[in-house]
């Protein structure tokens, strides 16, 4: 297999604490060559941070240099997920995209179509499909233990979780919040339970009480005259084989727990909770309660850079591919829509 | 206040062990005088057993005696409530009716204006509502300490509670499954947070694997071949000030605890758990989490028999009346008809 | 099937608490018509408090009354197992005999051939073989669940519970200490798990200092001065397959727990412990512990005295027959004779 | 007193990680002249990663070197034990040697005999002897407040692990699996408790069922195909004094804890567990349970080469000598013989 | 030894439910022959519930009756402790007086002066000193285990336990609150384990915040209005020795238990806690915690009676006799007095 | 505002690792110019690891010298508290003198006399005020929260705290010993919640018995030959306004936990515990406990020394002031002065 090229679009954390070092840790699948920023002070600090030979300030002038990257990892803000990712499928690269896909569906479908039609890699980068708990899930899935799921609790909770830095309350940048910034993570996993099928029906609430109204900050202090979007969603979905999901986010909502990232799975045969990792069920004629007392912690971010590195090279993987996003951001837009009526 | 005279129908276990106890213990308040059972060795039996005069198989006949009751607890199957109900009524007494309603919405509703154009006390039996931790919870509510409450989690599970006993998975007598008999408590403890508004919006999944399937019993062994209701159902229901509820209710669910009645409410001043009472906020710019080393336990079928008596003494009183009957009944014909889609 | 004629031999506790109420629960099966104890005023005191018509001060002449029982349940001390139960025998009754079988493994042969010749149920009352988790271990066993078990540890420890009352330090009635009395109960429920077979090999060392130096009594105060027994034992059986057995009982031993009367089984599969019952295994490539959330309380005795008349019936039963406790015996003798080198 | 010259045998893990720290710092009492390994470039490495000034692939080059080591820490595999540390006495070094002692009785006698003739040190590396918790065991064993010990229960056992590196499940390298690797260490701590005496007899069962069919590793994965060792030993030990040992040793077990080392004490006057330390005795007519809040964490490896070092300047100490040794491999003998009847 | 004649003085709860019980039981030492109380009809009650022949309304003529009783059981209120004990005195009786022992320190002398000049055993009913925890406290003082005891924190403390009933916010009955009526218990214990010395210094402050404010009672509801006592008390005693207790006594305080009832002693060699009993000391160069087990329950008024009773047949024994509680009573006095100014 | 130009006095770990690092996190307020300490290579080595330009052994000379400081942090011994900070006012230097204030009374009231007429701010090191819990009890207190605040109970406890370094065991450089090193810090957290009023009432008790001794010790080794101060100090202390501080402090006592820092405050509306910060109270007629579940941690010196700086530019701030320190001090001697009673 040929090194594969790949360019950063994007300067910021994410792409310094997790995908720059996952792409580093793999020198025989992949050749980091440049980091493309708006800033272009950004992008020369941290292509020399990892040792990254170029820098540039313009996508473009990066596309049309001679040595072009063949992938790109676009860590953008989410309105720019569309712009850059078309950009580069038009150029011929596969593109590793931060989730959510995209600010609304129409352009999740665009790009999935684009993706389709140059015959592009296109992926979002969901890494908890990843975790070892969630791995396991599937594998109880897969082997049968669970029955049929029919239900599942999908939640992102946190109970003040309004980050301070980025954009994150700002509506025309992020397209959302609570849901589109936590929520999707959860609806990703919940929806690879269910073959990533549609749901013809659905319900929803959100609500921006606290985030408009202030309060203690624990991940620093927001500015409730600038919240925009909604601090928590709350939402039913109904699918055409009568599973259903509920799905629950907020960055603030007065919980007990600071954090909650948990999905609750009922099967026909057995119903497990995703963290920590258990199993509820029957054998011989008793309930049964199973747990797991040594799941290794995984690196999640390699792996789902790795998987989407499989997909580049034609194997089939877990990743979140360019048709799932766009139902994912269907969904997504369906319940903006419901929470509005 | 006039000593009201009292007739129980129905000579079930619920009569025997709650309803019977309670007007005993308020002989200044009212006085047995009379059980009506369709077979009069039992009406005779438990007559004798906690000395009540008189013994009937036939409503009619009680109702045309010279000892004529002034008020009926209406203990009978769920299709018996509407019937018994109504003719109580209309030999205007006064009737404290079991849970659920009735049948459907159109019996309640029927039920509701009887009871209006007789003047007559109607109540259902959600003896819920008298726990000390909802009391403390609507106190908390009244003195505004939740703010507004926009979201409620109402859940009514158990992993395999279907009783052996009884006709609770005979859907022509029950009318439904694991809502009719338990969801039913919680989502009226909820509504009742809610001022009792109707939904305008909902959708709503219902399901009967494990039910169909058999399994363990921790309620006696069911038979699987006759389980004609829903093992479990999940709804969203929306509300036209944009609060929202999810309701939750299993007879058996692939879950951990065995019984989990709880409600999780979401305010915007603070967020409450039923049980263990606790409630989480800021308090002094700091998060606070509140909670309560001595509530009492209470009596709740006599408080909510008391209440009764209260509303029929003319007293405002914290009952589920007649018109709060109706509107439940209604929420929940319309969960059945959306998991029907 | 006729219904049985039963008669007690033996007045004390035991019949008193357990044998008499378990058999009178059973009119249809069983009918107790005779107390029989050395003591007369005794067996007519117990005899009238359970409503039985007679009471007998001897046995022959028991046997020899018009009213003859069919079936004996030997009550009395451990040094007369052997006389009583063979005399019953002779006279051509069932025998349900406490345990430990005898004094030594020659009279549990004999009892077990004269119960052969006569075609009568000679079995011992070793009653945990029917805890739920025992019954639990034994479905997994046969399921398959554990793979091959190769190793047990069976305790039944006591830190200070040497019995005050009746005659557990006496050697010429009780024949031994703490494995007489106590570690026969998890021998025997190892041994089930072994399909009862004969170890070739074992080991034991015996130890009085405790009960000859005195203490603290939790089950009354003993005298040291009379205690003739062993209070604590332990004792590493090998069998023909290779499995072995570490079996450690006490009366009397300086350990943190009160009481510890349990079974860690090692399969090739998984292992378990019995009390809580628990198993440790592998599943998709995990470690797992299953723990069973809900396993109902038994009445234990009831449950042997069933299995005994089933036998008596002419049914498999899971009761210690006459050659099982035959080989108990053997093996208790073994591990005395071993520990006295 | 003269500063010693060392030198290492043995390039692995546990002389990088373990000996040479230690030796290093107490350069006020030896000095580390050199390394030997087979691999000259390893030992090299190793040489000059800890600036040791000679580095050497040849022992008997070695010895012969003008700055010849007065003392030897022989790191080899376990059977190399026997050659290098012989060669090491012949030429009058102190010899501390990694447990066990050789790979079978005649060699350790060997060892031992020739230590005696030439008048060295000769030492095993059992460092569990200094940990806080076994240090104030044998104070309080020799203090009188345990009485006499007259059984123990000593286990070291893994749930699962197996090593996956170095040469663990090799029979003609290692000489043998979980008894010779782990049970070692407890089989010497509980000795030292007896005097360190001989039994008289005993009895023992290996097993290697999960060693061979393969399984999760929590040690890294292991070839089930190359596994020629036991992974289980039970054995029990009787002394002459008639106190016995129970020991328990395992690389793979079904088993709630993944790791579970501890000796459990039995004495006359009290009973000792080792891990976390604690005692249960009587005090003024009351059980009592004694628990020790603050025990300082020891650096095993450097206590047990100091106490090496006292025993090379002629001071008592406490180190496994050559005697032991002897001792302890001849009944690791007699238990692997034992276990193959 | 000859039976004595009892006779009970005052028909509460404490008479009915503590001392007749404990007489009753010990039919071969005391014969009750009398209750005498204000009310006669609760006085026969009394007599007739417990089978005691004879009933007065009034002490003179029971005193002056044929069968003339020879101790006297005092359970009236306190301020009735003084004028009944001195008449049963002057009537040559044996009195066991309830706690505290007077209203004063001068009322309690002469209690003292006339049980000595009439050569009666005089003793309070602290029966406190009997749980088998002070016991065994002090069995460890008395063998040297604590070394001499310096410092003792004492607490009797209540969160919300202003009892409801009888006169205990009454101050011309009760002569005080929470030190009067609980605070006095441990300070008999902590006394106790320093000599019954007479402190040579203290302080102290009493509070009656919530007492007069009102809240939420967990032994009933009392009235602010008529609170008159200390709720709360807080004062340091220094004793000759040098010695020193903190006691701290509420009947209301806002603290997190509902219920505190302790001594913490501080000891030269070491310290211990009483409930559960725990000391805290050294042994073998190391820190080391105790705990107990197993201590028996204890019917402490059964053994304060018989305590008493020994006193009576001029045996020693562990009561609080007229002499101690004349101390206490000082210091009770003292109390009051120093938080006064 | 000007840069104040600082210097250290005293070189010792407090001022390494405490003082020096929040004065050079705080560029823009302070700059230390220089390190004085009588052992000149001290002096030096400090301000070379910290590069502060100037070193001294004589505080004279280095008031003389051009770059004279505008404000002196004293981390001298205790015995020096007194002449270097009288010697800084005299220079016209701030000082931030570490606790406690000096050996005496009069010494620290004579510091505060001579800071007030030079118009310089002397404050002492208190840190402990601003740790999250002591801040947000006294948010509380101040928002009435508490009500009144009538007692206190101030512990700094250690079990075996004696540290083996610096002199604090020795009187005449400490001037006294666990108060003086520890109680301090609890009685000014005391204090604060009181106004720092002054005691009109106080007794106290002072013990050296385990100091003088000897035992295991937690901090290091300590000379028991060379114990000169209290090792345990009780005080109970009674305000102009009825309010009562009861105060524990102790380097060595036979106590469960090694170190126990904490207040129990007790008010009229509402308890408090420091750590974890909890409050007891009530709430809509029910008893209420409250928790924090997110205090953040802070550090305490940094905010010290920024309290001390705005006190230097004329703010009001929350710092231990000359005069409170000067209470401090005498309520410390008296605390003496009454122990030697």
């Amino acid at each position: 297999m040929p090194i594969l090229k790949a360019a950063i679009i994007g300067g910021g954390h994410i792409a310094d604490q997790n995908h720059i070092p996952a792409l580093k840790s793999l020198p025989e699948r992949v050749e980091l060559i440049a980091v493309c920023s708006r800033d272009i002070l950004k992008a020369r600090a941290l292509a020399d941070k990892h040792a990254i030979p170029l820098a540039f300030d313009n996508a473009a002038e990066m596309f049309e240099s001679e040595n072009k990257p063949d992938m790109i990892i676009n860590c953008t803000a989410n309105n720019l997920h569309y712009p850059f990712t078309m950009q580069a499928l038009e150029n011929n690269c596969h593109v590793l995209c931060e989730k959510p896909p995209a600010m609304n569906a129409a352009q999740a479908l665009e790009m999935a179509d684009l993706a389709k039609e140059r015959g592009k890699v296109l992926a979002y980068n969901f890494q908890l499909r990843h975790t070892p708990e969630y791995s396991l899930l599937k594998r109880f899935l897969e082997n049968g233990r669970l029955g049929e799921v029919y239900h599942i609790k999908a939640n992102f909770l946190r109970r003040r979780g309004i980050p301070s830095w980025g954009n994150f309350t700002n509506k025309s940048i992020q397209g959302g919040g609570a849901l589109m910034d936590l929520g999707v993570h959860v609806l990703d996993l919940a929806l690879g339970l269910l073959d990533y099928s549609e749901p013809d029906r659905l319900i929803a609430n959100t609500y921006d009480f606290i985030g408009k109204a202030g309060g203690k900050g624990l991940m620093g202090s927001w500015d409730p005259e600038k919240f925009e979007v909604e601090d928590a969603c709350f939402a039913h979905l109904s699918f055409p084989n009568n599973a259903s999901i509920t799905l629950s986010a907020s960055f603030a909502l007065n919980t007990k727990m600071q954090k909650n990232v948990n999905l609750e799975v009922f099967g026909t045969k057995a119903g497990a909770v995703l963290n920590p990792f258990s199993v509820f069920s029957e054998v011989d004629g008793e309930l049964l309660d199973m747990e797991f007392p040594h799941l290794e912690e995984a690196d999640i971010q390699l792996k789902n850079t790795i998987a989407f590195l499989n997909a580049c090279d034609g194997k089939s993987s877990n990743i979140c591919d360019a048709t799932q996003g766009a139902i994912l951001q269907k969904i997504v837009e369906a319940i903006y829509k419901s929470a509005e009526k």
